[in-house]
């Protein structure tokens, strides 16, 4: 009997629903193969504040320390938005990611068959589609110095600083290099090159980088570039590896294509072993609490910690087919379907549980 | 009879066929309306490092400043590739840009009824888009200080630094209102203020300017939102006004949603009243110098320069419904139809000619 020990972040909006929904697909799991799941709830984000005064209270940094992965709902909601930058409930997030050296962020994109006429885009153009963008996380305009505003001459002004050292690029890379061995061998690396001089960095030490790896093919494409093509021939990528904004902007582009956001997990990971997971879509304030949230993406993101984390890549797989078992058998939770029969949170998980 | 002097600026590419094409529909223009145009044509970018080793060189940069507006092609291509960041053919357009103080790029985004079935997104999606991207064009990352590479213990780093003072935010802001009471009177700033200080700064100085203009609407959404919502529901937009680099990102996706990236003009505007118009798309190298460039994003680049620039309001509309009848005619250059009848580009400019 294996343990590990869970650390549980519900946080806000549809954050609890959904992290209770993957709480009960492991608990089952843990049921099939005898491992033992501990789980150790946490406060973040807006309901830290609320309870504790900070985004990231020293009990959850403390819970998570100790954790062998982290399992992350959702953060943020209107009521937090008047509150200065620094005390935000984004600010937990942001605090946890550094904290935990989290710079790799892999968000994996694919087209579900059952879903595909749910998508904005034609069929035949997201048919098949199936990448990975590997978004550097703890670094970039994110987390630069200086970041700050000031008065000059009587008039506001603000700076934050876009800044990468050779070894953070270098690691980001390898990250996307390895994940690219096990999927088609293909990574494009994305930057704004003829502008930037961080991205003249990125690509030089991305370009060096793949000398150590000459099973996998590098391409460069510039940022605008890449926000086109995207739309364009979502299938010709492989592994997009970017810079943290740009990696921001175009996993959620990304997240759109398909149809299928309310499914789309995401692995945050880096040099500790411990592992952040948390589905792609937010917080959703509009229908938290109402049983109508998607807990797919939640339960894709627990799936994503087994095979990433807890090196149970059989387990792991067992989730995926039991999720696109109930897409296909027509389980649809409200942001899938228009139709009045959707089913709630608390079905569709059910659904889920019995598939596997 | 008016006299209007055009500094040409055929650049790279296809960059000069498209030129040549919205030079050939002026021309029709000035017979039709009995106006004098001057076109002075000026080197940029990697033509112009190849004949005179400078991206912008003086000659132009006089051209430019001594004219009534600015007609560009486009700028780039691989064989400029190797040379340093600061001597690229792009820097001949940054710097024209910040020499003319060229803050405000005005991108409208618009789906041609006889085009959308050349859309990746579904009809249903993009019938009826018709928005305008206002992208803040001499500040933010492109332009900050700091932006520099170094050797840190042993370690390459680079920086690249995204500022705003309140002033620069303010102008762009005003133009995106004026921009809006031409249209439905609705204006989406967008931003990264849960992450960035120049977003909070960017979002307080775009709220205080709302108040002069309170018969606008105004909204603010994050850029990966709005990533996202420029796929699923295009047609919520009217103008959108965002930061250097976000502005880049958004509108290459934006342009790419209708199907029409080969028709997407832009119009560059400052202080001084000498506008910059340009096609969106780039310098296209794989087809240059064949006859196949689509012309129409160039034309319609003059049309703005008539609008924007010259104060003929009625002259543009022209140039404008004589596009959209040669669309419903059915003339397609290769971009935009998988036919072998593709007709060249100065079949194209011919057709918009004759349909003035
Ligand atoms: C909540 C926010 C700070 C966060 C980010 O921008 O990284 C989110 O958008 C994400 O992509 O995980
Ligand atoms: C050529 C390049 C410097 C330019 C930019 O990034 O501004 C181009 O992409 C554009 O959008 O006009």
């Amino acid at each position: 009997m294996t343990k590990k020990t869970i650390a549980v972040l519900p946080g806000d909006g549809i954050g609890p629903e959904v992290t209770r929904a993957a709480i009960q697909v492991l608990e089952s799991i843990g049921r099939l193969y005898d491992h033992e799941f501990v789980f150790r709830e946490g406060l973040i984000g807006g309901s830290a504040i609320d309870e504790k005064g900070d985004p990231l209270p020293l009990e959850t940094r403390e819970i998570s320390a100790e954790s062998d992965g982290i399992l992350l709902g959702a953060v943020g909601g209107p009521e937090w938005d008047h509150l200065p930058g620094d005390q935000r409930p984004e600010q937990g997030l942001l605090g946890i990611r550094k904290m935990l050296d989290l710079y790799a962020n892999l968000r994996p994109v694919k087209a579900y068959e059952a879903l595909i006429d749910a998508s904005p885009l034609k069929t035949d153009i997201v048919a098949g589609v199936d990448f990975m963008i590997v978004r550097e996380l703890t670094g970039g305009l994110y987390f630069g110095e200086p970041k700050k505003r000031e008065t000059i001459d009587g008039e506001e002004q603000a700076i934050d600083t876009l800044a990468y050292k050779q070894s953070e690029i270098k690691r980001i890379a390898e990250r996307a290099f390895e994940a690219a061995r096990v999927r088609e061998g293909k990574v494009l690396s994305v930057d704004k090159a003829n502008v930037l001089e961080s991205s003249r960095l990125w690509r030089e030490t991305v370009t060096e980088c793949a000398e150590t790896y000459p099973d996998i093919t590098l391409e460069h494409m510039l940022v605008d570039n890449a926000a086109m093509q995207l739309i364009a021939q979502p299938t010709a990528f492989d592994v997009i590896v970017t810079e943290n904004t740009f990696g921001d902007i175009l996993s959620d582009e990304a997240s759109m294509l398909t149809g299928s956001l309310g499914l789309l997990p995401s692995a945050s990971l880096g040099a500790t072993g411990i592992g952040l997971y948390e589905p792609v879509h937010g917080s959703a304030p509009d229908i938290a609490g109402k049983n109508r949230a998607n807990p797919l993406a939640a339960i894709a993101s627990a799936a994503m910690m087994l095979k990433y984390g807890l090196q149970m890549e059989e387990e792991a797989t067992r989730i995926e087919n039991a999720l696109e078992k109930v897409l296909e058998a027509g389980y649809r939770t409200a942001d899938i379907t228009e139709s009045t029969q959707a089913v709630t949170t608390t079905e569709m998980t059910e659904a889920v549980v019995k598939a596997l």
